[in-house]
């Protein structure tokens, strides 16, 4: 199969986790009866997005929310890229973490934040991740029915190095959770998901909360799909919503063949490579 | 000095090399004379851009294409990036090749194309560079009164990789002579510029022919400058002209301050290198 159905979920993110799990698992059930085979959530779905709630809301090994997102995979008979949550580890640690389930339930791909969003830009937005996240250091690159799938978060995507690097371990598709702000997503969200998916001949994907003003970190929002010739196939605007769309692996291939640009990149020249 | 002038001609080529060094030499003066530290010229600028014509209008050494440059520069006491023209070597092979020029007319830097543009998109446009020409194989940075800048050529410039080694060297502007067509221009010119900008968080200006729709091969134009958080300065239309634009290497500094992008990278993980 060539062709699939992806879906992304723009929801509200308010303070009460239940309330989230139960709002994701609805339009699970939702975007699976009208046909989609993947659906992808925000970045920080089930917690307002602020450093200090990480803790609080973070969870450890298969907790609620990836026991809620695991069930709605099966129940609903679809791909379930569970956005992100923060992730307690043994040592106390906490990550931004993206779980991923197949069909079934079980847990296919694990994601963790490798770049922590740390920003202080003048009369813009300040945010430090870092406070009290801990940056993952695997790059994640997963196996479905249709073919491979890159998965970062984020400020992950501004690195071209990872999205490079997924490519390389043959991602088609590339999907990020993210939750760009009011002072990068005017000026940065759309290039970058235009030009990743251009420069990699991939489908990009990027889900992001609904804006919510009332919240300390408010959410630009503008989830949306780019074709693999840098095309905006289709972006939600700020508001609660989803699409599902249509991915088409044989048009990487066409794209591929008629721009061959990842063959011709001078490998011999330079290389990009994991430590 | 942290502030520049920096320009860039869009002008028209048509097949008397003479009169295009004449009109090359034109502009140059006039942008000198109206404070420009650096001048851009297009892609081919000396040449329809047209394979076949490279062995014709190919030059061996300082030839007549190279000592216009130089003059041009030494008599306006101005920097000279001389676009691209067809250089040939003892041994017959042709490069499409960038030569810089200093203020006292000396070459300073030599960026022969390192990715040579072959493209064949169903319905578009159809080319093949390496038809007749080699491609190089060296990064090129050169050194400058205001610092260090980065120079490719067109195609070069869709490899994230090239621009990574060049800020890796300490480039904090990249230029690049081109000439995209009707097919990617529209769909890919604007983004790469904002895109290589904000990633590497330098200054990019892109230098492209005039648009003639009498040649084989027509350009798209729209010569532009970006600043480092993948803002556009200015941009021409189609349409013969040229801009003079400041370019402030302390708002490169202050972006990269303020979103540390090139110090978040994840070196530990991963590593772009020459080989």
């Amino acid at each position: 199969m060539t062709k699939f159905k992806i879906a992304a979920i723009q929801m509200l993110t308010n303070t009460d986790k239940k309330e989230n799990l139960k709002s994701a698992k609805g339009y699970i059930k939702k975007v699976a009866e009208e046909g989609a085979d993947i659906v992808v959530l925000g970045e920080m779905f089930n917690t307002p997005y602020i450093t200090s709630n990480f803790p609080i809301y973070g969870e450890i090994g298969k907790g609620e929310s990836w026991q809620a997102l695991s069930e709605a995979a099966k129940d609903n008979d679809i791909y379930v890229v569970g956005g992100s949550i923060p992730e307690k580890d043994e040592e106390g640690r906490i990550f931004n973490t993206s779980f991923v389930f197949d069909r079934e339930g079980n847990q296919i791909a694990r994601h963790r934040k490798m770049h922590l969003f740390d920003i202080d830009v003048e009369g813009g937005q300040t945010f430090r991740e870092s406070d009290t996240l801990t940056a993952g250091d695997e790059v994640t690159v997963f196996d479905t029915e249709f073919g491979k799938i890159g998965l970062c978060i984020c400020y992950d995507f501004r690195f071209p190095e990872l999205s490079r690097l997924m490519v390389n371990e043959g991602a088609k598709v590339i999907i990020v959770p993210a939750a760009f702000n009011m002072t990068t997503g005017p000026a940065h969200w759309d290039i970058l998901f235009r030009t990743r998916a251009l420069d990699n001949q991939v489908y990009t994907i990027g889900a992001a909360p609904a804006r919510d003003s009332r919240t300390g970190y408010t959410s630009w929002g503008h989830s949306m799909i780019v074709d693999p010739w840098g095309k905006v196939i289709k972006q939600l605007d700020e508001k609660v919503g989803y699409f599902i769309e249509e991915v088409d692996l044989n048009y990487v291939i066409q794209v591929r063949d008629e721009l061959p640009m990842l063959n011709q990149r001078r490998l011999d020249l330079y290389e990009l490579n994991k430590k």
